[in-house]
């Protein structure tokens, strides 16, 4: 069941056959399989944002989980926020390089969830 | 910067240009990138486990997360749950045909995030 490519991420990821709670890989897991940070990612795959349009496009996220996410993906070198010093103050969120190469690694997933998702919900 | 099947993978996700708060899609990934549930399907995709070897490979679960967990996964097909009627009853969980499928697509982003945590921890 297994192939070669998957049994190399596993072993990374173990510490003394663990997943250990203290790893850096879990807390940046957190960051980017938190509900919000997987779909701010998916919203700046495309391009980057203005504020407005990640609430508008990030349906349901409150200002507060916004600011505090981006902060955080920020603080991980995988969000750059780039302030245009107008009247008022433009402020545009993209993937920085890092960033980029992440959402590489997970559009394809997010693609397999599109699409199983309606079969997955409508067999439970 | 974008490539062709980022574009589809996002286009499939997209709404009306939004992630809708209510669509399929957005629930199965709730699921799959929960905090446990990405570490129970890392834990899994190697070899079936049962309830002991779960709760000792993700550190730090409760019992009553790796319960609500497993059921989550097992009601949207992903992960199979046999009960062998030994005494006391044997209980393994594995991934199915589908939870496996997954996995193909949730261990290269693993892979990346084992790769790039150090250095994320590390600078934040």
């Amino acid at each position: 069941m297994t192939v070669s490519n998957e049994v190399s991420a596993l072993d990374q990821l173990l510490v003394d056959g663990k997943l250990a709670a203290d790893c850096p890989s879990r807390i940046v897991l957190d960051h980017i399989t938190s509900r919000w940070g997987v779909l701010l990612l998916v919203a700046l795959s495309g391009r980057s944002m203005r504020w407005g349009e990640l609430r508008r496009v990030v349906e349901g996220i409150s200002e507060k989980m916004l600011a505090q996410t981006l902060r955080t993906l920020e603080a991980d070198g995988i969000v750059d926020r780039a302030v245009t010093p107008s009247v008022p103050p433009r402020v545009d969120y993209s993937l920085t390089e890092r960033g980029r190469e992440l959402v590489t690694h997970l559009l394809p997933l997010m693609g397999w969830v599109a699409d199983n998702a309606d079969d997955i919900v409508a067999a439970r």
